[in-house]
């Protein structure tokens, strides 16, 4: 059910010729209220999308009416005639919905560069196709619509006391922080004002999206977008809220994380005892980035001297020559030398554990990472060819 | 003839069973002087190696008598039993040298985490017997030594009237800024003094190694020496020697870059008009360092898209939008969008030069780097197995 889980929302997803394939590619979820809260996150890039461009002006207003989504072409460094694109896209929702156009995000997935006029004609069709198409239950239908290289749709639900959230995600390969090809819609009937939408999704994405850090690269197109309907009538207090917000979140990071293309490792990496937990992302992300450690444990090779080479170009406050390193329970590295021997560590399961103890206070952070593959290179060699 | 080209220079390498192969593996240089001036620059990797502790104190005074260098074993990790086999190492090379221990830097290579007694043993026969062998056209027979996973050596030699530089580096992987898992050692028989051998190292190493960025990843135990023996009796004017040492530096990066593990192209990254230089470089290891943009090399694809996608998130001064970027002498994309068609970019040959006009102000840089490919991820997933 995905965004059409909570009441309140009608979704659809079409297929209008964006993809080669003919498979869906555009998809609309629509806020019916009673309120019309929205609140979005947005990629760190400084290159950012035309749909990104325009969406940060829509959600300012903390009102979002609808969500047009688009796969096969991401309409980033297009120009002007790009941004009249996603304008029109707009325009075009809010015309057939009868609502402002200032109140439609927009969001678009795919190859940067490309957006013509056969492109803009097709996401236009989309968009009118997709809201004559609208329904309680498109929520399943929406989540395919947004997929790209992904190899399965991402939906999530967490059904609470008479209210709910759902939400859909796409995205398969340039996941890092600030988001990353990445795009998500969440919904909810709970009852919330903008403000409190607004912190709610940031707590939940800096600590989920934000830490998933698949390849290190950062995309122009990211988005995160909370709707707030508020059909259940229900007010939930807000921590339990925020709870639920990022329990979907980081539901939907694990999903991302667990179709990461050509990945054949789900790597968690847990730092702990740092001194803040800016230290310890910052550890955690040095390794997940670290190509040697990630070829390393494609190879199914415990190689805990790359780690402490990762760790080493760090600021963080530690001794290189006082930290534990752990790889699925077994503790390979003690104290500037080896510890367990390499043969004790069984890394085929695709589910990979690293903790590192950095020993020198009491902070703690978790980076979802995955290896790097021979199928990560082929897949993001041949993508636009 | 690499380090002995040079006038006051022995060199040697020998075989003691490091590597598993029964290749060459422990290399020694020796000045002979007159004088004995040695000057050298670290990884910045705060993770380091023994053979990197022990150094950076040989240098502090500016004498260096001879330099030790092992393959098969980076002694990184190995505890205060790793830290005296260098000593050991040094104390056993000193001794036969008839000089100081404090001035004799060892340098190791391989795998972090190994070097027991085993290892031990060996690296202090391979000090013995390569003391025994030395000689002055031994240039070669250490560069050979060094080697871990090069396929080839790497030599380089500069001739100016009456005086000369020669150099030999190993490095194929793990290349990057604070230097690589690259080890050099480079010799001159011009007269210099401490001063100065630092400051001419210190120049070059900036702007060679320093800017060879092969996957992103920093060693542990990166070093590189200039030895002086002022043999030649002749002070070259500083500058002068400043720039053969950097002509130097810049053909061993460019060896190293062309020899980086499983690599199929050599790219030369250009950024023109940044405010700073600072920016150039900043701007350039951001691209080098995309694993998206890398790929897509590999896959002869002029993805301009991703090389945006890096700028982006770097905090140098530019316009996204008012950026032009050249693929082998292609525009691609020029003020926030498209120019030249990507079917008018050929990218099959090994040499790839990406250029990057920022247009906002007149300084330069140029990072070296390469692509990512199968081979890659294959030759570091099997490394340690």
């Amino acid at each position: 059910m995905s965004v059409t889980a909570p009441q309140g929302f009608e979704a659809a997803g079409v297929a209008v010729g964006l993809k080669s394939t003919g498979k869906p590619d555009v998809a609309v979820v629509v806020n019916r209220g009673p309120l019309k809260v929205g609140a979005a996150v947005f990629t760190s890039n400084r290159a950012k999308a035309n749909p990104i461009m325009w969406s940060q002006q829509v959600v300012q207003d903390g009102v979002v009416e609808a969500i047009v989504l688009n796969s096969g072409g991401a309409n980033c460094f297009t120009g002007s005639f790009g941004f009249q694109t996603t304008h029109q896209t707009a325009e075009k929702a809010a015309q057939l919905l009868g609502v402002s156009a200032g109140d439609i995000v927009v969001c678009s997935t795919g190859l940067i560069g490309t957006g013509d006029d056969v492109f803009r004609a097709k996401v236009l069709a989309g968009t009118e196709h997709g809201i004559a198409e609208l329904s309680a239950d498109g929520g399943e239908a929406a989540s395919l619509a947004i997929m790209t290289t992904d190899s399965r749709p991402k939906r999530a639900v967490a059904e609470r006391d008479g209210w709910s959230i759902g939400g859909m995600a796409k995205g398969a390969g340039m996941l890092a922080p600030g988001l990353a090809t990445m795009l998500v819609v969440i919904t909810t009937d709970a009852v919330l004002d903008a403000a409190q939408a607004d912190a709610a999704l940031r707590n939940a994405t800096g600590r989920t999206f934000d830490r998933l850090d698949s390849d290190g690269c950062m995309s122009t197109n990211d988005q995160v977008t909370l709707m707030v309907s508020g059909a259940s009538g229900i007010t939930p207090d807000f921590d339990e809220f925020a709870a639920a917000l990022a329990e979907v979140s980081q539901d939907l990071a694990k999903q991302l994380q667990g179709d990461a293309e050509g990945a054949s490792h789900d790597i968690t990496i847990e730092v702990i005892n740092a001194l803040s937990e800016d230290d310890a992302v910052e550890v955690g992300r040095s390794v997940a980035r670290n190509n040697l450690f990630k070829a390393a444990i494609f190879g199914n090779d415990p190689n805990w001297g790359r780690v402490l080479a990762a760790i080493g170009t760090t600021d963080a406050a530690f001794d290189p020559y006082d930290v534990d390193v752990w790889m699925n329970g077994v503790r390979v590295c003690t104290a500037g030398g080896p510890d367990r021997p390499r043969e004790d560590v069984d890394l085929t399961p695709r589910a990979t554990d690293l903790l590192i103890d950095l020993k020198i206070g009491a902070a703690a952070a978790t980076i979802l990472t995955n290896d790097l593959t021979h199928d990560y290179v082929h897949e993001n060699s041949a993508y636009s060819s």
